[in-house]
């Protein structure tokens, strides 16, 4: 491992670890003001679905893309990473219920449905979701106005029709009618890319950049997405191929198209290696500061857990 | 009828027309900044649980206690009032699906997940939860980021775990284990007044009322909330005694106490007659210009609908 990689792991770590400690304490039994009980079940599912141990990418790249600008206000970074991961998590859970992907598993543990009950699971991702926007605009989010009212909006369209809850919609479709390259790629820019897209900008939003160093944070987020989804696509195949002893053809067979489908695996470990340098050529304004960046788009790009 | 009552009337029917024009025209096909694409089925199902032709009491609330401070952006009311019933609505199409309350038709219709299906419902509420702070946030809602804040964190106090979801939560359990007196009144608080309450305060908010005018306005939205639940629980029954054949004993029977059930239906009237009174105490402050709130109490209170 280089010394940059190894930077990234150490941040990577440390970070995840700041935002499930603030999870767990916006989970907590505790009132806050204007709430009048916090029914246990619901409370228990809601932290069974969020405080999961992931890598938290999404708020990584927020607290990173915030820390591109100088120290600010780091804890406003991670409580805004902590509501996007809210965000996530609740696509997640209502992701796997019975009437979606059916899900049972997820991280190794039982899902939200399985260990609690559908209903119960339903409202544990309404909860999430809601969640969501309260923690960006509470006092203890140390923003401006301007600021917070900017990162609700392009976080609920990150999140809606026109984005990751439109992606899930157009998912479903895919199983029934499997479209072509052009449908794979705004299903999956909806579906996946919007969130990681969202991420990226909201740290340059924290760190109120300017509109030129935000839209390089955009494409930036954009690339990473497209990296992200596209080593997903990779992995699940070649996971196939050491448990099935047959190469492709999974994801084409069950109506699933992937651009690794389509345009083989070769194709797919050239593009993520030209996403990856892509990311480095847009990061290249902010200098060396960048480099956790660039390493988080290489590390998106090889990963293969 | 009184011509204050005709009055009301009339703005309860051109209140509930603004704001469904208003919903119309969010819930087109054209993408907003940010969006990549709307997929048309999912679409199709959040008009079908929206655009549904309800009184539009909550928007109305929002629309008419904002109206109590002067003539004010009455438009950005109207867009609070749809973001606040885009959360109504999709607290509506969660409760009807099979997991939860089962309904297979609201209003005289099929409920959403009988007209599509139970994944494109669940997308369509989560879709229309995310949009309600969309709304609040967008630049089309000429307010100061200060009050969106607000109205923000409001909205997702109300409809968050220690509000309306929590609520939800409450009510699945009580069929399983009937709550008493004090059980019945946090839960109903929660499910249904959590919401109207919000409706009252966002009236303030929007119009950056003072604390004790927001605090009245907070006090008399819990007493319509109380009242519209009071009315319900008794409705309920005195439809069933029409149809039935007996008066009391339904709610109780199925586990799902009410208040109507615990204390009668004598109880339940005078009670409603004194809350029409109190909220009347309370806008007294307010002069004349209160006059459709005071009617709009007396109409939660003596509905038969």
């Amino acid at each position: 491992m280089t010394s940059q990689s190894i930077l990234f792991q150490q941040r990577l770590k440390s970070n995840a670890e700041s935002v499930e400690a603030m999870l767990a304490g916006l989970l907590s039994a505790g009132l806050q003001a204007g709430e009048i009980a916090r029914p246990e079940r619901l409370l228990a599912a809601v932290r069974h679905g969020a405080l999961n141990g992931g890598k938290r990418l999404r708020p990584f790249l927020v607290i990173e893309a915030a820390a591109l600008f100088g120290e600010g206000p780091a804890s406003s970074a991670v409580r805004v990473g902590a509501a996007l991961e809210c965000v996530h998590c609740y696509s997640l859970v209502h992701d796997d219920l019975p009437a979606m992907d059916d899900d049972d598993l997820r991280r190794g543990q039982p899902t939200v449905h399985v260990a609690y009950d559908e209903a119960t699971a339903i409202l544990a991702g309404d909860t999430l979701l809601t969640l969501a926007f309260d923690i960006i605009a509470a006092p203890e989010t140390v923003l401006t106005d301007r600021i917070k009212t900017e990162l609700v909006l392009a976080l609920a369209r990150a999140a809606g029709i026109g984005g990751m809850a439109g992606g899930q919609a157009l998912d479903l479709a895919a199983e029934k009618n499997a479209p072509g390259e052009a449908g794979i790629v705004t299903l999956q820019a909806m579906k996946t890319g919007a969130l990681i897209r969202f991420a990226c900008e909201a740290g340059a939003i924290v760190a109120d950049a300017d509109a030129e160093a935000r839209g390089l944070l955009r494409r930036y987020g954009e690339t990473v997405g497209l990296a992200f989804q596209l080593a997903d696509d990779l992995l699940d195949l070649t996971a196939d191929a050491q448990t099935m002893g047959k190469a492709t053809g999974k994801d084409m067979a069950r109506g699933k198209g992937t651009l690794v489908a389509l345009k083989g695996q070769d194709w797919a470990e050239r593009r993520l290696n030209e996403l990856a340098a892509e990311a480095e050529t847009l990061l290249a304004p902010f200098g060396e500061r960048a480099g956790i960046l660039v390493e988080t788009a290489r590390f998106v790009a090889n990963r293969r857990s």
